[in-house]
């Protein structure tokens, strides 16, 4: 079958991925739509970097298989996809069901992410394999390539639960690519009344005013600390510079998220945080009840993911996609229909 | 009369310093014990950075007036004192009551901290102003030296609270020096049952056991991380490299707290931060609640602060005693009593 697979930093299209056979406890789908995720952009230009930093990282249990870069590597964990067949002795929702999943396989040797693999094959497929006991069949009729974004949405979903805001204090979201739009969303459907949006790039202004943003900003033209005194800000860039610039003009006491993941080493002046008594809460992925409740918020209405799919490409056009994305200007979602 | 003052990067014994007046509010105070804080050896040598870091920095009030290195500065904020004579209008203790005090002067022009001035004299002098508001007088006819420790004890109570640590979660605290004894024994009064020290010296490390640590590493023979898996890990060292080595071996959803106050630029990775889903709280000084808690532990001997000590000169000591400080080795706290 087709999939399209990154090999020496680019995406390449093969046609000859073996049919993947789905074990106990496996369900075999038929992707109907994959979210590229800026992620994904990083790790093909800073996967070697991405991939020895985790090697040098203590305190978590490794997650899978290592990956091999000099193989081809599946991608794609931005997922809705057609039951076509469960694995033996499982318990599944019937073929036809148009599903979603936290992206991660479960198999008889252990939970494997479905991010970057050598092995388990991602959304940038035909066909893959997802866990029937994560499969969350998708409500309300709701268009698969709108399911889809279910993943990216909850992350920020997460990331505002983190925060513990409420309603009354104001955030400030720096960076308006795919994850500082999901924050929006996110703020919004937790009643945040005053969410001022930073980005250099007006059209993904206009975007984060769509999707819920009270006030925004371009940073060329004035501090975004100047329009809101911010109790939380949300950092959604992942670039050198962000943080310590954040940590150099916010108020006392802000709470700081970090949303953006930055694979590159950054250099902060600690002496900014200490008079601030600054804090700084990094933030990761989702939990269960979090990817259920951005399902169920896009099925009902609540978050309108519409305007954040800005374009749509088949398997031979991911490696376009890729470097349209890295243009951030011109593009927020584009969904991979194979 | 006489004080030790900061001119050209070295402390200096001045003999005409004027005679300080107090005005509304204020008492002049004779200073029996003033602690020598890490901090003062941080501006002493990296004063020009610190002043520098502090002007680009925004969202906070600027607190007293600009400190200028080419003149003599001021410092010395670990006090006890002896009442000598209130301001006019002025409801304070009696002569010779000892006290202590936040190291704030209120003024009629607004609050300076006591801590680097070129006016408003610290105590690394014969006399000098206090504020009549913030006074506490020292209980259980505590000796003076040991109530000069009441400002630092404070700051290791604050970083403690703001931890909001409980009693059965580990902590580790990384840098014995002051800083760090004055955590261990707020972590001891709040009844944490598991605190692990770690310091390069011997030296430290048996005080730190003397101030109540459990266990105690070596960071040249083993990784702390390897003795525990704490919950909250207190940065006690303000060195670079150190925020960077804790984010890289601390446990997934690790609560690091800065005490260490680092002066100079410090790199990160921040994609350790990310999947571990790490929280850095900078702390900073306490409120006068928690200066009064300290007092009073230290007068009821909850707090023993007695095997600190480590050394006493008096003003026209203070020039060397600021070059045997920065051995750490030799040396915890020392008094200078004018």
């Amino acid at each position: 079958m087709r999939a399209s697979v990154l090999r020496g930093g680019r995406m390449v299209l093969r046609d000859d991925v073996p049919e993947p056979v789905p074990g106990p406890g496996q369900v075999l789908v038929a992707v109907k739509a994959c979210g590229i995720c800026g992620s994904d952009l990083h790790f093909a230009a800073h996967g070697d970097d991405a991939l020895a930093a985790g090697a040098q990282m203590e305190g978590m249990p490794q997650l899978g298989d290592t990956v091999d870069l000099s193989a081809d590597v599946f991608m794609g964990h931005e997922i809705a996809a057609e039951v076509l067949e469960a694995g033996p002795e499982t318990d599944a929702p019937p073929p036809g069901t148009v599903v979603t999943s936290i992206p991660a396989l479960i198999s008889q040797t252990g939970v494997v992410p479905i991010v970057y693999s050598n092995s388990v094959i991602g959304g940038y497929a035909e066909r893959m394999l997802l866990s029937a006991p994560l499969l969350l069949p998708v409500p309300n009729g709701l268009d698969p390539r709108h399911a889809a974004l279910t993943e990216p949405m909850a992350v920020g979903l997460h990331a505002v639960n983190r925060s513990a805001i409420t309603p009354a204090e104001s955030a400030l979201v720096i960076g308006c690519g795919p994850i500082g739009m999901a924050i929006i969303a996110a703020l919004r459907l937790r009643g945040v009344e005053h969410v001022v949006a930073a980005d250099f790039s007006q059209t993904r202004r206009r975007l984060a005013q769509t999707m819920g943003a009270h006030e925004t900003v371009d940073p060329a033209q004035r501090s975004p600390f100047e329009v809101a005194a911010p109790a939380v800000v949300f950092e959604a860039v992942g670039a050198p510079g962000i943080l310590n610039d954040v940590m150099r003009r916010a108020p006392a006491h802000t709470r700081v998220v970090v949303a953006g993941v930055c694979m590159e080493p950054d250099t902060v002046m600690p002496f900014y945080g200490a008079p601030k008594e600054l804090s700084i809460q990094f933030v990761f992925a989702y939990d269960g009840g979090e990817f259920a409740e951005t399902l169920r918020a896009i099925a009902e209405g609540a978050i309108d993911v519409a305007p954040l799919i800005t374009g749509e490409v088949g398997l031979d056009g991911v490696g376009d996609a890729f470097a349209t994305l890295s243009r951030p200007d011109e593009q927020c979602k584009i969904l991979v229909t194979p």
